[in-house]
């Protein structure tokens, strides 16, 4: 008999099926025995009756696999309305042990360490996958919105021979005798290749060697990268960035209803338009509303951004708010200056529910300018050279953007940890499982 | 006025239109100068008769960007079969020095040294970003076949605490203060998940520190990775595997067909059905066909797969073929055998043309036939724990196979090397760009 899925078996009451997955949990009430078959999509309500069903579910540990074989019949109170009287029930890999988490009960009782130590089986638990599961399709998300406006997946190289953004925060490798060191962004590449497809995004690990220990950083994380040529200037890449959220959302919404309905989630509207406020606007917002001078700081703290998120919510009823116009000595090198006021970046930070969930802006396109802001910045220009190579040959006005796909799931199910987001997280102490 | 793409000027004849780009080549004919305009998805060709037109075009040196205005006019003999004939130019960003490689010729003339060492423009050529857009393609039609198949897409970590495949080929990095090495497949990670979503896949670099230079190896790649549970055996995943295959140039042909025209390719068709040789049938055809005797080998050599290559286009008009059955002691650890003859291994590669494009098979899924193996192959269990947990706690039958998306390109598009299918390939002596 051909196996149906779960998720299958709500279209086929009367008939007799067989389900096969992992014994999620039994118990007895009176003289029947109830059990939960999960498999990879959902789970089966099974109900036995015959004894010799009755004694092998009382014989057979969670997580075994089994196979079952019953008719399927309404009842409105199993998951998905239906369960399977079970005729016949075959322990195909038998399991003793328990698993060092309860991955029955419905809610997660363990600290966030043993989630993290036990994620090889954690990772199981119904909710647990609903939110790996939603990390899944926010990439197939965000991937079908920028090809559906034609730009073109790259897969840029891990292993690079300097570091990005800076020398301080990177892993470094032996790479056949010779230093080498671990992409801390796509961020060249991506730019290199608008000049080659115009339009192009990236979905791929990035390595951060920050050696501290928060809940909103990772050592390793999935970075969303796109990058667009030919655009007016940071608000061109705002506007994508709008779409490509909502279009994320809206494939999360299309495609995930039982993941969002099992973690009891309501996923934000995306507004029209975001709306954005200026860096110095929000500094002197903070001052007014708050008391706390932070006038005259290079860059925004965490306590900011979540009092600005705060003002969104209220002043706009929206989750997402950009600030724009950081000061340019905050921003790296390539970042492209309000033509007016050279100080001030036209870059952007997109604040979700109050934490920096993208950054993103306008680069600098023009080769003279980048030979002045290495100058400025006091870097050599040679470990630059393939890179400055794009600009010396042409390139148009660009800009991206880069987004972190952990912290946008964590922010999105309201997960106390980043880390929770990942299937199996890297950080300060961390390198397994 | 809005620009349009290269790609939609043909549905304007008679309008006046902007376009914008890269200068792609520039010549005079009588009174008349054609020009060529790139942008990130075709080639538009601009006609200009106006003297301050022709006299900026003169002067303005190749790769420049521009922005044309003009008329859309038919012309059969351009590509579109339109041409713009230019009422003004606007020079954004002018480029004085010609590029380090004739972006403008069709053919490539330089070496490969030369074309690797300049990948940052060479990508630019038109031939060149067909190949890498047909990746891109290959990525999405891998992606969509087993999205199609409820598949659930997973991002696996890539600095991890022990070795994968073997201590060999493995690149070591120093995560604060402790050894890490970084993955060389998703092998345990995606059979982890199959725990958990039961159908997995991946599309992510993978890191082999190999130190030869070949024309079909690169240190650092971009690997397709599939896994699913609740299999018969290996058959099951090769039944799949062609589904994949079928799908992936499905796709090119639905989406790429101006790609593929560039190029001069022809896909190939997939079997219905891919034909398969055993192991040892294909050592004994291999000693009466050429005379050689590898009979008692335990894997094939390239020239092997060469002569079986070219046997299955003879036998079976097929430019695929299945090796089934290789032995045991040449395969991983994590191997299912065959049930049936113990030094047989349930595997499989797939030869495309001649060369070796995927690996895959069963993989072992007792918990018990873990501990087997581990102590057969002399390794201890501890740096295995948490994979080891997977097995520990059930796993259903299952196994799966990783395709290299570069060699795939290569073989398809009939590269000389490898590392041409790569945007920016790294291998033993580069590290740049």
């Amino acid at each position: 008999m051909e196996r149906l899925r779960s998720t299958e078996i709500a279209t086929h009451v009367g008939e007799c099926v067989q389900v096969a997955g992992w014994l999620h949990a039994v118990r007895r009430l009176g003289g029947l025995t109830f059990a939960v078959v999960r498999d990879g999509w959902g789970m089966v309500q099974v109900v036995a009756e015959a004894p010799e069903v009755c004694a092998t579910l009382a014989g057979t540990g969670n997580e075994s696999i089994v196979a079952v074989t019953g008719v399927v019949t309404a009842a409105p109170q199993a998951p998905g309305g239906v369960e399977v009287q079970a005729t016949a029930l075959d322990v195909r890999v038998p399991v003793a042990e328990p698993p060092p988490v309860a991955l029955h009960k419905r809610a997660l009782g363990a600290s966030l360490a043993t989630q993290l130590d036990h994620a090889v089986v954690l990772n199981r638990h119904p909710q647990r996958r609903a939110v790996l599961r939603l990390a899944a399709g926010a990439m197939q998300g965000f991937r079908a919105t920028l090809t559906a406006r034609e730009f073109t997946e790259i897969q840029s190289p891990k292993i690079v021979a300097s570091a990005t953004e800076s020398g301080a925060n990177v892993f470094r490798l032996d790479y056949f005798g010779r230093p080498a060191f671990l992409a801390q962004s796509p961020q060249f590449y991506k730019q290199i290749m608008v000049g080659v497809f115009e339009r192009v995004f990236e979905v791929g690990p990035v390595f951060r060697a920050e050696p501290h220990d928060t809940t909103r950083h990772l050592n390793e994380y999935v970075s969303l990268d796109a990058e667009m040529g030919f655009i007016t200037d940071h608000f061109t890449i705002m506007a994508l960035l709008r779409d490509v959220l909502a279009g994320i959302l809206a494939h999360l919404q299309a495609h995930q209803a039982a993941d969002l309905a099992l973690l009891g989630l309501t996923l934000p509207d995306v507004p029209a338009t975001i709306p954005h406020i200026a860096f110095t606007e929000a500094q002197e917002l903070i001052w007014h509303q708050h008391g706390v001078d932070v006038r005259g700081e290079p860059d925004l703290s965490p306590q900011d951004e979540r009092w600005l998120g705060a003002w969104a919510r209220e002043e706009f009823s929206s989750d997402f708010l950009y600030v724009t116009g950081y000061p340019m000595r905050k921003r790296p090198f390539y970042t492209h200056p309000d033509p007016a006021r050279t100080a001030v970046s036209n870059s952007f930070d997109l604040l979700f529910r109050g934490i920096e969930l993208v950054s993103g802006g306008q680069r600098l396109h023009r080769y003279e300018d980048y030979l002045a802001a290495l100058a400025a910045a006091h870097l050599p220009t040679a470990p630059f050279a393939d890179y400055l190579a794009a600009f010396r040959y042409g390139m148009p006005p660009h800009g991206g953007f880069g987004l972190g796909l952990e912290r946008l799931i964590a922010q999105l199910v309201g997960l106390p940890s980043v880390k929770l987001a990942a299937l199996f997280p890297r950080d300060l102490t961390r390198l397994t499982p």
